[in-house]
This record gives C-alpha cells, structure tokens and sequence, in this order.
C-alpha cells in the first residue's frame, strides 16, 4: 500500500461523510446520489430571506474545498463532483433549491468548461423556476498567460470568504457578485509540484518537476529543475509578479502560500519564509497560510496566490467564520525579538569568592579521587557502555578544580557552592551524567538556600535526579549508590556509614543484569553480570573520600 | 530536488521566523543562538502575576509544535531545539525568566530523556534563583507497552491545550500541574506509518510500513502490512484500545488524529471516516483534526489519540485560542441527512401536454433535418474532431421526437415549450453541446416566460450559451451562425434573413484556423482550412429549416 485509501471509488464519499460528522452539516441522502453539504443551520426561509446562499464546488481531490468552507461567514453549501470531474446539473440544481431564499443565491465556480456547464446550466434552470440565482467565474491562474480561460485554482477560496462575509453583512446578490468580480480582477495564482497527484489506486506518474500546472494534473507551462526551496519560490513569483504588473496590481499584497498536496510542515513554512522574504515584508499585508487550501490530491508542490490589498477586502477576509478549513488572515509583521536573559547566577560563580579552608581541602579529595579512579570507571564502563565514564566525571571534577584554583567557587556558604557546582558539571562536564549530577547539586543547592538543612537538601537533590533522569533504582545507574548513602545520612548516621552504604549498594549493582535506564540499557544482559555499574562506583568512591575528610 | 528546503542547517531557523513573522510573538534575539518564541502580549509583571506561564518545546522536525501553539489559552512560549534534538538548558531557562512572574511556570515536556534533562536543570536553575516552576512530563505513546518510559507524542498537544485553559482560569500552578497528571493518565497514543521521515538534504530510508514508530523515526514495534486505510487503521485502533482498556479507561473518547507529514488531506478524510466508523460514532464526543498536531518531517503515517471524556475536559479544550496550530474541537455526530430536490419542472414536461399544430410540424420539420445532417456531420467533424457531431445532434433530436410523440411537450406555449427542450437536451443530448444547447433552451424559456419577448429571449440564451460556454465569436463554434440569426431577429429581420445569417456565419467558420473552444481547439490550423465548423453547419440548417416553416 503506498496511500492511505480504500477502494478508489469511495473515497470521495469517505472524506464527505467525515466532514458532515464532525462539522454542522446536512448531508444529501446517500440514496439520492448526489455529494451536496449545506449548513445545519441554514433555513432558506429564514436567514434566505435576507442573505444571500453562497454554493460553490467543483470535482472532488481538493479537499478542504469545497466542503470544508462552509460555516457562517463563508459558504451556504458545496455541492462535490468525483474526483477531479464536475458535479452534475441535478447536483447543483437541488442544491440551489435547498438553501436559494428570497436574498437569492451566489455560485463561486472555478474556470473549468465542466463546472461553467454544469453550474450554468443549473442556474439557468434555477432562474427559470423563479429563483434569484448569480454566478461568479474565478480565473486566477495566470500560468498560461495567452489564455482566454484563465483556471481557476487556490483563489478560489478567498472568493468564498468575501462573498460569504458580504452574504452576512446582507449584501444584495448583485453587489456581492459586483464586489466578487472586482476581486477577482485585482489577485493572480500560480503553482509548482515536484512529483504530480496520483489517482487512488494508480501509481504516481514520472514527471520532471513542472511550473504552472493545474490542479487536476494537467501539464505545466515548463520543466523546472529548482535547486533549492528558494529558487522553486523564485520561479513561482517571476511570472506571478510580472502578470499582475501587467494588470498594474501592486503591493501591499495578501499572500496566500497554498500547500498542493503532500508537502510537510516543516517544507511549508521554509517556503513560507522564502515567500515573506523575497517579496518584502513590507510589501506583505497579510499571509494566509501555509496551509492546504485548494489541494490536488497528493501533488508535492505548493502555488501561491497574491491580492492586491486594501482595508475591505482585509475586513472581509479578516471576519470570523466557522468553515474549519479557512486558515485565517495572519498580518505580517518583521518579527519583534527580545534579549535572552542567559546570565549565569553571579553569586554562585565569582571572582573572588569567600573561601573555607576545610571544604577547599575535601573538595581537592574529591578530585583527586575522581582523577585516580578514572582508569578503573574507563574499563568498568567499556564493560557495559561506551567506556568513557571515567574521563567524564573526570572532566567535571576538572572544571570544579580549576574554579576552585581561581577562588571562583564560594566554599564558605555550601548553598552557593552547591549551585556553582551545578553550574560548572552542566557547562563542562557534558553528556547526561553531567546535567543528571548538575540537577543533583543544583536541586540541592536551592534547597539548602531555602531550608539550610544539609541532608534534607542532599535527598531532595537525588530525588530532582531520580525524577528528570527517569532511572529507578536497580536500573544499574548512580542512584543505586546514592540512595542507600543520601538515606544513611538522612536517617542521621555518619559520612562513614553512608560511604558504606554506597560501597553496598554500588556492589550490588553487579548482581544486576536489567538495566532500564543509562547506557547499561543497550547492553546484552549477560554482559553485565559480575560488572559494577561505574557510575554507582564513583558515587562510592566520592563518598569514601568525603567520609575520610569528615 | 526532492523537497522544498534550502540547507539542512537553516530549515528550523528558517521555520521559526515565518512563524514569528506571521503570529504576534517576540523571538529571541537570532545572535543568542537560542531558539525562544514568546507571546507578544504576555508581560510577566502583568498577567504573570495571575497567571501561570505554560511552556513547552523540545526538537524541531516536528512542527506545529510547538511555536504554532503559542496564544492566549494555550502555550505562552516555546522553546525549539534543532531537528530532532532537545533544546539547551541555557535556552529553556532563559525562557523561563523571561515569562515566570508571581504566578509560576508550567514546563510541558515530552518524555525524551534529553528534554526531560535539559528541561529538568532549567527547572532546578529557575527554583534556585526563587521562581516557582513545575513540570509535567508527557508520555502517552503506548508502543511499547512494558516500557518503564512510554515516549510522548500528539497527546502533548492536548496537555498544552488544558493546561493553557486552566492558567488563563487563573489557577494556581500546583493545580494545574495536577489537573495535568490526571489527564494524561486518561489518554494514549499510537502511530504508524508506511515510509519513514527523511532529514532535509538526506533520502527516505527503506523501511517497510512500521507500527508504533517514534517522531524521531525511532523503529517501530514491529513491521505491518495493511492492505487499505480500513486495515491500517485497525492495526493502531486495537493495541491503543487495549492498552487503555488495561488501564481501565473507556469510551466516550475524544479522538485525535495526527498527520505525522505527508498525508495528503483527502488520505486523512479517508482515515477520519474509518476512525470514526472503527470506534462507533456514538462512542466519540469529539474529534480533534485530523491535522498534522505533532508531525515527524515529512513521514508518511498518522497517529491516533483517544482520551476518555468528560466535561471538564471538553470544556477545557473547547475554549478559544489565538493559537494557530490549534485545530479546534470539533463534535462529532451521525451526519443530518436531507432529501434532495431533483424534481423535474413537471409545467415543462408533462403528460397530455397542451399541443399546437403549427408548432409540432415545425419542430417535426427540425427533427427530420438534423436526422438528415448526421452523416453530413459527422464528416465535417470527422476533419476537426471526433467525428460524432451529428450523432450527438440527431441524439438530441431524437428526445425531442420522442417527447413530441407522447405529448409530453407543451407545444401550445412557448416558454414551457423551450424549457422542456432544455431539460431534454441536459438529459438525453449528453457532451458539452448538450448542455450548452439546454442552457440556450432553458435561459430563452425563461427569459421568454418573464419578459414575453421572443426574439430578445433568444438573445438571452444565446448570451447565457456564450457566456457559461466562454467561446467568443470567431472561435469556430456553433456560436458563429447562432449569432449573427439571432442579431438578424433582433434586428426585426425574418426568419429567412436570420438563415441567411446563420449560413453566411457557418460558411466563414471555413476560414477561421484557430479554435480557442469546442473541441476544434485540440487540432493542427492546417486540419481547419476549408473546414465548415459542424456546430455552425447544423445551425445553419436549423434555421433553414424553420424558415422553411416560417
């Protein structure tokens, strides 16, 4: 399977039945044949007294449209063809009898000779009943410029949202199709792809990538070979910017930057930055979009659509309404920044620092036992992980040295110390050790400016490392050493017993062969049998030096 | 070029400022190096005072997340790393200062253990300078069902939507960091996909269509093969449900589906219809999309999302925000159906239709002429088209002859006798002339019923043929002998005059050679010399016809 379908015959009626569950919607019979969708809350009778229905439609495969811009304030009603082929007359026609009032009724139709037909002749047959029906004809694809039929395409769409704003302001029908034309003749559409739309069920065709093709596949203008996201917008915005020059249209434009099919997020806003940028933010209004407006199928490309803007038709477009495929109206702006705020805590790190004599000298312990143990925590680690442990913690104790040695670590007060600490293990020490033992003492620290209870500080910090870290222990990670030693001391006993507790616990993690968490996690369990985890060994060993201090 | 993105190193930059460009927000200054967005509006000695600042982030790759859920009732800010890779503690605290007032700061983070790191230290770093700050980790991906850390994926999303409600509510950080836990406890979240993401500037990896994949691409739990959208919506439906149902939560659901990339829209109807369908529609009080929520570049799959409703929940959802990622909630109910209107005009055509003499030997006299031109036709079409012009025109007739025949036909009355024309001809005529033929009949009934005036009816139609039709004068249709008869008959000229005209018309098709309509249009100007356009030819004997009658 390359696509998500079913049977290529009921996709269209899969799609449809989806948007009338989920939007306030009724839906034709399914019995009568016809794809037609009206607002729930439509009554010709009612509102159709004074507004005008707007319907529009065409063939299936562009989906959000046509159905997905009915709402208030956008479409009445959209009447779907099969894929890439018209509705029919008594499609449309019925569709005119269910929602046409008094107000009379608008069709926004695309410039295709079926839809013209089709919608036209419905039309007709409507007028003939009596009915008060008009007809708006959209031709905003300027690819082939010689063209007496212009197709209609992503424009389209903003025809919808000003008619059905003008509907709601009440608007005569003659005025909104006036309005509607005026429109049409002040915004330009053009569109490129990269692979064309498959048919569901048929594979997608080898075609060069094309500028200028239409939504329902057919050919380009050109072969284009763009190198990069900017050029493809360059070739889009070239003859798109020239045609509308033509007209004497001019900016300040709406944009609109339409998503064709399968582009991803992310390729849509590279070319919505593109678009922003070469044609000037200040000569950009608004940006509707990115966004799939007027999709054919699965086309990888994008068209964009640019409108000569001015302070109704921005009102118009801007207006709320509830069609949930209508992206909105965004105004373009050169983006505000703010100064981040990146300073690090001063009072923990400083020239100058208060200095303890006792603490420097367990600290300069510390070190040293982490600088001597580094072979041992090497080899214990190339044993279960990637064998660097011992070079890591012996970074961060580094770092911690050579603060100490430019009195920039306030050992006088252990809160602010603690916090240095941190800072220092999360800037040099690297790797998730050293933020897990950053948090540890950063956790620590803030407790202990806060409560000034070392031990309670001490717990807290390790359970800050359990929480963000996710290890529990046994997971063979330094919490098995640190948690046996951080609750000796909470339980009151001494530096001793709590280096103890360590050593058990860091021993114990050689009888572990489950590792959840850390490195050890990639490791075939019988390799770790018999092995201390090097990081519960180094938590012994750093213990074991302080008890020595103590 | 295979996707639309400049160099691989610019697409989040780039990302970011078409999102910053386009929504009010600040972005962190580019030098900084850090990728922070803010609400432009937000001022944390104003609103921080009351409110609780929400952030959020993680790597980017998987956009709208999080900058598009930047808004009043959502995110206050967003943190982005690169593509697929945790922010830095230094961008995610200098985040927090800039938003965290009084009131506190929510961190909303997935559960990737370098988010949870990196957003963890920010956390302790911000709680050691005094601000108060929260976490709720997100992890609601249920691939993995004996995992001790399940991944976080589209249910973020949600997390960001209620929690956004409930600080712009006003309600105290630890409240909502609880409201939160509690909410994600009552959802989870499975994906699949049939191809996996690619980085820019790197190829599609070959994977075979994988269940239960990661948004870094992480493999899946295992290979599938789904033969349609049905079956792959299945494979996600039953492992999710039964994971939720070990939990012991059930329906009614709120159902989310994510687009992970590069589904088209119409592919994500097809699987919110089946989703719908799957789950029972009066087993879910709401969907969510289907959009892309939380993507993975441009990967090709979706994810699903059900979370056990209640109330409080959809109130929270539902309320508004300024967010533009947000897709909204929609209700989701069996579709309101209504019985098309696709009624015959039963005046026009109707049984022991009221009949005239003159009338039917007139059209009798048409009837057998055309039966006559088809060989005639067709030959001339033959030379510029298909070659079944006459087949179609006798086609036509023959309804005609047929309806005559059973009196069906008003022949006593013009009006009603035109317009069943019309509706013979869109019925039984079939092609582009068909319609085009019934428009002409139907816009002179009309015209003719309302106005009374038979000449300037037929002006009308021929106006309405031409204008739906979108030939011109001159573009060798049937348009270049119906013009110049019925300006003759406007011009009070007989109707031997008026065939005159209509011959002279078609005789001069023979030296038009270009066709911008019709289907004269798809063939080489050598082929048209000479050539009568088969449309005008059949017209022309129409009228001769008539005048005989005349």
């Amino acid at each position: 399977m390359e696509r998500f379908y079913n049977a290529p015959d009921t996709v269209v009626d899969e799609i449809l039945n989806a948007v009338a569950t989920t939007a306030p919607l009724r839906i034709a019979e399914p019995e009568s044949g016809l794809r037609i969708l009206i607002r729930r809350d439509w009554d010709k009778q009612n509102q159709g007294q004074r507004q005008v229905a707007v319907l529009s439609g065409g063939g299936a495969g562009h989906e959000p449209a046509h159905a997905g811009y009915i709402g208030a304030g956008m479409l009445t009603g959209a009447i779907s063809g099969s894929l890439f082929a018209s509705p029919s007359v008594e499609a449309v026609l019925a569709a005119i009898r269910e929602v046409c009032g008094e107000a009379g009724c608008l069709l926004v139709v695309k410039n295709y000779t079926g839809d013209r037909l089709n919608f036209g002749l419905a039309a007709e047959r409507a007028r003939g009943e009596g009915l008060k029906v008009a007809m708006v004809i959209v031709a905003d694809d300027v690819a082939l410029p010689d063209s007496p039929q212009p197709r209609g395409i992503a424009g389209t769409v903003l025809v919808h949202k000003l008619t059905g704003y003008l509907a709601e302001q009440e608007t005569p029908l003659e005025k909104i199709q006036q309005r509607a034309e005026a429109f049409c003749r002040r915004m330009g559409s053009l569109g490129m792809a990269l692979r064309p739309a498959a048919q569901p069920g048929q594979p997608t065709a080898e075609r060069s990538p094309e500028l200028g093709l239409g939504i329902h596949n057919e050919s380009g203008t050109r072969e284009v070979a763009p190198q990069d996201a900017d050029a493809a917008m360059q070739l889009v915005l070239e003859p798109l910017r020239d045609a509308l020059a033509d007209r004497h249209l001019d900016a300040p434009w709406i944009a609109v930057l339409n998503n064709l099919g399968s582009c991803s997020t992310q390729e849509m806003g590279v070319l919505a930055a593109s678009l922003l940028r070469q044609l000037g933010i200040e000569q950009v209004t608004h940006l509707i979009g990115p966004a799939p407006l007027m999709t054919s199928l699965d086309m990888h490309g994008f068209s964009v659509t640019l409108l000569s803007s001015d302070d109704d038709i921005v009102t118009a477009l801007d207006a709320p309404t509830s069609a949930p495929g209508w992206p909105g109206l965004r105004p373009a702006n050169r983006p505000d920044t703010f100064s981040a705020d990146t300073h690090q805590d001063h009072e923990a790190l400083a020239d100058d620092a208060p200095q303890d004599d006792t603490n420097v000298r367990t600290l300069e312990r510390v070190i040293d036992t982490l600088r001597q143990a580094r072979e041992a925590l090497d080899e214990l680690d190339a044993r279960s992980g990637d064998g660097d442990a011992g070079a890591s913690m012996q970074s961060g104790a580094e770092a911690i040295a050579k603060a100490l040695a430019a009195k920039r670590l306030n050992t006088a007060a252990l809160p602010q110390l603690f916090t240095g600490i941190g800072q220092l293990l999360s800037r040099d020490m690297g790797g998730s050790s050293g933020v897990l033992l950053s948090i540890l003492f950063t956790a620590a620290g803030a407790s202990l400016d806060q409560r000034g209870e070392l031990n309670a500080a001490l717990a807290e910090g390790v359970e800050r490392m359990q929480a963000y870290g996710g290890a529990r222990p046994g997971d063979r990670t330094m919490l098995d050493a640190l948690i046996p030693a951080v609750d000796a001391l909470k339980r009151g006993e001494t530096l001793a017993q709590a280096a103890q507790a360590a050593r058990d616990g860091a021993q114990a993690t050689a009888t572990l062969t489950r590792a959840n968490a850390g490195r050890s996690a990639y490791v075939p369990e019988s390799a770790l049998k018999g092995v201390v985890d090097p990081g519960a060994e180094a938590v012994a060993r750093v213990f074991e030096a302080l008890a020595k201090s103590g």
